[in-house]
């Protein structure tokens, strides 16, 4: 069975890993990524990690996964906050050098759904669209294998999308931007707006919510609608096999995602209706799914 | 240079032509459809008029562009308001057989898009999302020359996207379908409410608009806001190279264009703004699109 690296490039720690074809994870470390550092340190910290993994030199080609928009052509960071320093620095090109293999380079939320989309709970389905629900909202689209990263790294950036123009301003993002009013973030602060500082995250409303308090009932079935408005449009555009949702707020998933789907179903057309909602099924989807780039493009 | 033949199947007339690869139609002749008639009359209809086009033999393939969700793998129409008795007949299929060539069918604006996608305002750009603005409200989304139809047909429905959700309920659409909002229909049902019966059609409100009545222009401020939250959600899921316009509507570009583009490029991240903004360019998409279905699948 074919064996790849997948990278997963953070502001914090590097993970690297052997993977097999099937998903299998054979060996995986890690080491601080230290980006204050600059960019070829980071570079030879990832090197290094990477040759101390059983197996590295049997495999085909190399994957990374990175937070932030990515030139995937060119193999670069176009943006970051994480990885300040590294914008710009020819980081597949580099690799490439050093390993004499193919390298190949994505979002990690693009990367994350690629895994998914292939080994998860988008396996053997055609359209797969992908969401996390975390402290963001991000989602990435993969058509038979292949990541749509859009002209500028930016498709998928669905946590700007505006569900009710009628709401208040936060930041940057749009006016009603579904990542304001539905992540794991906006859940808190609806939370604290009503219980104060009880509610040190989601999960402390979900909880409230399965005691029947109707405030917080209140709280996740509005984030249930919001959510149903923006899978409604993301249907309308794409018309995919299935949706597959991952993230550290589908934790809650038992109070708001049964009520999500229900909306959703109520705003598309009848013949979109054979649609599947699927959990994300793997442990691991970052550092597999940065794995499955080579995989898929060689 | 190879030739192929473009059909335009709706419920009122079959139009046929020779299209080269270049775009130019070399021959073009239309019939009456009948379609009351049924499947298998229509059927022999198209065959006819497929025969009296000069040079049909020569052609390496078929393409056909139908109105509705469209069964592109098994070349039948899955709904249809204009053509009720062809619903789930095998269309590809029976034509396929007469002539002996390959045979492919999409949804009218599907085929459009690729029109346009190849020779029209997206020709040179991989990432081509193409949009309609006429009685209805309608796109498509083109990678590397292939349309992305959806499981179901249903991709690019995006006259359903609801763009605010404080607005009335009209028909089966959403609540903010943008389509009831921002269409050649609903620009008239506006004009109506407003100026009475002196507006025939949405040329009438952009009419009065040039004319500097404040409240023409403030319907067609609405309809550039409106329209520019629609393509704000579809560049955050695709992030296009380029968005090509058509429809009857664009007659009226000049008072509502550029506005709803400025409005668009306060809506998305600063990444997003290399997106270009093209107007249709072909005189007959339609059967130029739906000839270079086989081009681009041959």
């Amino acid at each position: 069975m074919k064996k790849f690296i997948g990278v997963d490039l953070g502001g914090t720690n590097i993970r690297a890993a052997v993977v097999q074809e099937n998903g299998e994870i054979l060996c995986m470390k890690k080491a601080e990524s230290h980006p204050e550092r600059g960019a070829e340190p980071v570079m030879e910290t990832m090197i290094s990690l990477i040759e101390s993994l059983d197996g590295y030199e049997e495999c085909e080609g190399i994957g990374m996964g990175i937070p932030g928009p990515i030139d995937t052509k060119h193999g670069k960071i176009i943006v970051s906050t994480n990885l300040p320093k590294l914008i710009g620095f020819p980081i597949a090109e580099y690799i490439q050098n050093h390993f004499q293999k193919p390298v190949f380079m994505d979002n990690d939320v693009k990367v994350a759904a690629l895994g998914e989309a292939v080994l998860g709970g988008g396996k053997g389905y055609p359209i797969v669209y992908y969401v996390t629900i975390s402290t963001g909202i991000g989602g990435a689209l993969v058509i038979d294998k292949k990541v749509i990263s859009g002209q500028n790294g930016h498709a998928g950036e669905i946590g700007n999308i505006s569900i009710d123009r009628n709401r208040e301003k936060y930041n940057i993002l749009n006016v009603g931007a579904v990542e304001n009013e539905a992540s794991g973030t906006a859940i808190t602060r609806k939370g604290r707006e009503v219980f104060g500082d009880q509610i040190k995250n989601a999960g402390d409303v979900f909880e409230l919510a399965r005691s029947e308090d109707e405030k917080a009932e209140k709280i996740v079935e509005d984030m249930a609608y919001d959510l149903a408005m923006m899978f409604s449009v993301i249907g309308h555009i794409i018309d995919p096999h299935v949706f597959v949702v991952g993230g550290g707020v589908m934790k809650g998933k038992d109070v708001f995602f049964d009520k999500m789907e229900k909306h959703y179903r109520t705003m598309i057309h009848d013949g979109m209706q054979p649609v599947v909602f699927k959990e994300a099924e793997l442990e691991e989807p970052g550092i597999v799914g940065a794995a499955m780039l080579p995989m898929t493009n060689l």
